[in-house]
């Protein structure tokens, strides 16, 4: 079995190999939707007391009521404080970068007036209550909290819940000082679809939310699914991907490890290098042989680079970009000189890292930018998560006495012609000589 | 049984009584699911096959193959010319109105520079290819073409395939003629689950979209949620709502008939008034009383009104601002006197028509703004359909290297934090003198 799949475009079975190659159906498990159903009907209907039962069983604790399962904002506050001044650093002003981008992104109301006094517009505010799942044990990640909690709050959202498991009451203390710094509000140790079932309809204890945001495991993001309607929910996210257009001018070695880097996240991972070049692509292959076995993380990078990896020999960079449109991927490098040309080719990507330097890692933390990115091909149709996900729009229409007849004229005449005469009359009624 | 529900905020049952007049359950029905998964496995799998058997036997035609199925432009522009021409003009002026306020929600890229060099944006592209679902039958509406088409064509959608079921072969004139204007590319006469299907899937005469848009029964619906994921799509609506805050002073007749155009839409509709004023709700009652026998439609009226309408007497209007954040209703008049003092007060709203003048119709048809609003709630975390819905945005990141240089650091501190190395790796190797 070879470290990674190396393939041609100009192969004749090229097509059908990259379709085998990116195939992934995230398949929906009957066991997993009947047991979320299950939950999420308890803590509708019960309440405070499922949560509780629910939480003590899963995550093994012993609390006596949910008012004990809120973590007070003292012990965020400790925990900030307790960490090595080299991490709070890093934590506060990656939180600083985050919010200065995102700033860029706020929408604002706006409406014009047209010649009859007529006007047209739209109000946009933010959402009320957000909810945050932040996953709690060994995949607890802070940089998730500012990356969720910092847009909803530069979106004016007043009031962020957190919520997170804490598996035998182990609480993180890097997690909770990210929430003290992302300016959550409060914090709950409750998870699994138990907390998205709270956070959705509410409990004595818990208030509902507008909204609820947050990677999870497939309970959580089955729950979220089923909430859906009631509350706003960001995507599901797939596999995390990348894919590296190369003009085979950068180190070998650096994109050896942007590879790795989105390898390790787990075997279904996804990390593809399209270059003109075969002999760069034979260094890099060198180096991936030569760089695996120094990683902590080795076993999960060495079983997503044989199963999801490929690096692929392309006729030129501009093919390269029609299949990355094809891919649609969550991150995309393009570790070319002069990157920019290439812009105008790219229509579908989660996130652009241009040039040598933009190691994708440096968005996942720090650059600014949001790493909640759309996977899965989604980039055709959805965007990273931001501000605008936190904020809603109402049309404005105010109509003048005069807007009013003519717009009344064809209003009444088009609800006519679909059959619906209360349209109409309500239309006309407001037509002078009526 | 009263024509429809008095009620008063400042009695004791008030809250409970609300509550359960704005219950509404959409409960999903276990065949129509089956039905559903059945017949998208079909298209997905089968392709062309599939979808000319189901339609021919659905929609009673006598289809011999798929490529017959499509309706040629020639038809639409036929379909446009015979519009008596009125009811042309009307169309194409609406069309122009729609146009021009969407024009405004056009959102650009954007981009900027810090001092070492890394410069930090947002790329904001169309999608390439949009699927629009119309109704046939006997609820086929022409604005619907309109509000659905025109944003996507704003927002540089480069071809949008529009199905429409055509039951008996019955094809509607207004519907097609408001294709021709609104821009649509490719019109296939077929509906149901396997047009959803088709459409997402692709076959080998449909051709595979990224996102799905436009009302539907309860098997498009259904089909919708179930191909999320691998395309986007709409909210799926439920019952059409107004909620009406009159400070008395409208003419009672106008208040009416804005509450019987939304009644009028189906059994299930809500229409509610508020006003400080008992005398102006007695007016509007006997109004009601009055009106109703004259309307085509009073059988769906009188149910909706009767199950699920009410007048409700406030304190003031500043209480009818806050019901109406509770209600969060799809379509908001304020019918007062300078309405726009109650906007800083309107949180969530689907629309919101201001003065006596703006009545509800008008903007179902022309006023501009889109009339695919989020009902039964979803205005606390949702928007109107927009050019925003057509368009998708990727980061951009070009790190300097003097940027990589601090930003690798932080990067590297966090994702060791993180436990993620191969992330850490990737930022340092980029820190020179490594």
């Amino acid at each position: 079995m070879s470290t990674i799949t190396r393939l041609r475009s100009s192969a004749p079975d090229f097509e059908a190999t990259l379709k085998k190659l990116l195939a992934f159906d995230a398949e929906q498990d009957d066991a997993i939707e009947a047991a979320t159903a299950r939950i999420l009907q308890r803590v509708r209907h019960e309440g405070d007391a499922a949560l509780l039962e629910l939480t003590n069983q899963f995550d093994q604790v012993n609390a006596s009521n949910v008012a004990a399962l809120e973590i007070p904002a003292e012990q965020w506050r400790q925990a900030l404080t307790s960490l090595p001044s080299s991490q709070r650093q890093a934590l506060e002003v990656a939180a600083e970068r985050v919010r200065a981008y995102h700033q860029h992104q706020r929408q604002e109301s706006w409406s014009y007036v047209e010649q009859d006094g007529t006007r047209l517009g739209q109000q946009i505010t933010p959402l009320d209550r957000v909810g945050l799942y932040v996953p709690g044990g060994k995949a607890a990640y802070p940089s998730s909290v500012l990356m969720n909690a910092i847009p909803a709050k530069v979106a004016g959202v007043s009031e962020i819940i957190m919520v997170t498991p804490t598996p035998h009451g182990q609480r993180n203390a890097m997690v909770l000082a990210a929430a003290a710094i992302a300016g959550v509000d409060r914090c709950f140790a409750i998870g699994g679809a138990q907390a998205v079932g709270a956070l959705a309809y509410g409990t004595e204890s818990v208030p509902a939310v507008d909204k609820i945001v947050g990677p999870g495991n497939a309970y959580v993001a089955a729950a979220k699914r089923r909430v859906f309607g009631t509350v706003g929910i960001d995507m599901i996210a797939g596999p995390s991907e990348i894919l590296i257009i190369c003009d085979g001018k950068t180190l070998a070695d650096w994109i050896a490890m942007d590879l790795f880097s989105q390898a390790e996240h787990d075997e279904l991972a996804q990390a593809i290098l399209l270059c003109p070049d075969a002999q760069y692509l034979d260094a890099v292959e060198a180096s991936i042989t030569r760089l695996l076995p120094t990683m902590p993380r080795a076993d999960i990078i060495r079983t997503s680079l044989r199963d999801r990896g490929a690096l692929i020999q392309v006729r030129d960079l501009a093919e390269a970009c029609a299949i990355s449109n094809r891919i649609a991927p969550e991150h995309l490098e393009v570790s070319t000189e002069q990157p920019e040309q290439w812009l105008p080719s790219l229509r579908h990507a989660g996130a652009i890292f241009m040039g040598s330097h933009s190691s994708e890692a440096l968005g996942d933390y720090c650059a600014g930018p949001n790493h909640v990115l759309p996977t899965s091909r989604t980039a055709r149709f959805s965007s990273p998560l931001g501000v605008y996900d936190f904020q809603k729009r109402s049309s404005l229409i105010h109509v003048s006495a005069a807007g009013a007849q003519t717009l009344g004229k064809i209003a009444n005449e088009l609800a006519l012609g679909e059959g619906l005469p209360a349209h109409a009359a309500s239309a006309s009624f407001r037509l002078t000589g009526k």
